[in-house]
């Protein structure tokens, strides 16, 4: 958001004021093609707009190179050690490749891809990882962690500007909420190159959420990061999910409806949850953009709560209220929810069901 | 844990440094007098620090009376517009009553509670919520919701102050993040009152969780916030669960284990969700706290991201290797795994099984 320079893949841009980008990464390896290629297509429908895919060996190109055409998703290369396989993705027409410079030990070989991706457009994603800091890069930071990834990323940053290439994406991460925070700190204000955000090995279910969730939502807060990606033990359209879950609740982006509810407590007059499952049974796949619906259980809190939702639905004893806008439109037993509902549905969205 | 003041609730301390306290809210409705027992055992053994629970008729003092007598976890009623409810709560032997002087008319009313949370050390929570600024406070902030909030704090808090009662918890709630971040951010500033912090609506799932994280997450890293409640449709434990992961990942309180899962890519060599599951199967009901154990899927990032836990699994060809402190101590087939495991995990934790 605040970083001052951007790049392209695949015609969408990254940093300098841009929405910030939601990513994932293929869970599905890359010798299951069909697999890697259905995944994608899940990924599309979830609002994906960068698909990392692992790429650690050669022998998989022709694979590759059929993914990238397939794809609607743009592609990054994640490459490890080797700069040939790096080399190879490029040839493959992704749009992007992510290496470590520090994992690749040929520098003649470094500059063949930096001179490659130069030519081809090709944008490279640098950075550094908590897990993969050496005793080297430890002890010039004194043992400071967060500034030890800043360093690590620096040093890799040297190889691309000394080669005069710019076009680079920075990333520092740590499966340490703390640490990730306050590296992307440092380097938003030493660097203008947009920024990847993300909270390394968060785990899965609930807790992983919540752990990128609290960490991913420190740094969006201050303007920090320019694409994300919430990495979960889990499958990789969850973890989309999740992050326009994340950028929604700071108002950043608004993809689908936000649905209210309150928590419940001993004032409610209807079972809340299954009134929730019984809206959200109601709304289609891919609903419109910035919607919200409140569901709530009782009309002390209820209406005035629903005030600001475009549809509104409180608990009463005989049933329950419609609210649009916080005005009552509609009431009814419960029972009948479903068909009063449809119709205002309809009306604020435009789609019909 | 920034606030100067401190108030105590059953022997607990709430602000001025004090670990960040966790709450939650009954679900169930008081009238089910050995439902409330049973949730207060649940939410006890889920790590509550305090209960909040409706009272929304005089005719249940009985049955708040008998609750506050079972239950381990101190409790709060909460009260709405009668001010006699309020008296009577302190009668049952309440540590707290949340109540909003603004929706109680009788002035004297509310002065004979003062009195009497005074003469009972009780302490009160007062508060504003996004869903009931009415059009007066609106009209005073100028239409900027989180200063209305923060007016209408103060409005609660002048009340209390005017009858030289000091014995209070603040806050401001709404379900918009924005809105609760600023609207505490400017509370925290101005008083030193002990803040309770939470995002109503929040919904229910994974969003909730997620909206909570992001909300109380960007509070919680700036200092703010004394003690918190996760506002989940969903049960009161889970609440307490996610208020946990919350602290956990931003390093401010340890309850439990800390499971760290790498995300998975195309080099995995293991399935590590099942594998992560395996490892939950061995651990008891209540593990100590402080402990991290890393279940890594291949030996790319494996060994040197679970560098720092306590215990760590990484995925090979063969197997699994097993890690302490980052040093190899044994590996395996991933049929043996429990078998390998598990005298490691007695050792660290000291607890059999």
């Amino acid at each position: 958001m605040q970083s001052g320079r951007s790049v392209e893949i695949g015609g969408m841009r990254f940093g300098g004021g841009a929405p910030v980008r939601v990513e994932s990464m293929l869970k599905t390896p890359l010798q299951d093609l069909d697999g890697c290629i259905s995944e994608l297509g899940v990924l599309k429908k979830s609002g994906c707009e960068l698909a990392r895919a692992a790429f650690p060996d050669d022998a998989l190109s022709a694979h590759l190179k059929r993914l990238v055409a397939a794809s609607d998703v743009p592609i990054m290369a994640d490459i490890h050690f080797n700069h040939r396989y790096a080399l190879s993705a490029i040839d493959c027409g992704v749009g992007s490749i992510r290496i470590n410079p520090g994992n690749m030990t040929d520098r003649a070989g470094i500059a063949s891809v930096i001179s490659a991706a130069a030519a081809n457009n090709v944008v490279i994603r640098i950075g550094s990882n908590g897990g993969s800091l050496n005793k080297r890069q430890l002890e010039a930071s004194g043992g400071d962690r967060p500034m030890a990834l800043v360093l690590a990323v620096e040093e890799q940053l040297r190889v691309m500007t000394d080669a005069g290439f710019g076009n680079v994406i920075i990333s520092a991460k740590s499966s340490s909420v703390p640490e990730t925070v306050r590296a992307n700190f440092i380097l938003s204000k030493r660097h203008s190159y947009p920024l990847h955000i993300g909270i390394t090995e968060a785990g899965g279910g609930i807790s992983g959420a919540v752990k990128s969730a609290a960490g991913l939502g420190i740094l969006l807060a201050q303007g920090i990061g320019d694409t994300m990606r919430v990495s979960l033990t889990g499958d990789s359209a969850t973890e989309v999910a999740i992050a326009y879950d994340i950028l929604r609740s700071l108002g950043l982006r608004r993809r689908g409806i936000n649905l209210i509810s309150c928590p419940c407590c001993g004032r409610r007059r209807v079972d809340v949850g299954s009134l929730v499952e019984r809206v959200k049974a109601m709304l289609p796949e891919n609903p419109p953009d910035g919607i919200s619906i409140a569901v709530m259980g009782c009309e002390v809190n209820g209406p005035r709560e629903a005030a600001s939702a475009d549809l509104g639905i409180a608990g009463t004893g005989a049933g329950f209220v419609l609210f649009k806008k916080g005005k009552a439109v509609a009431s009814g037993k419960i029972e009948e929810m479903e068909r009063i509902l449809a119709p205002q549905l309809a009306q604020i969205t435009g789609w019909p069901r």
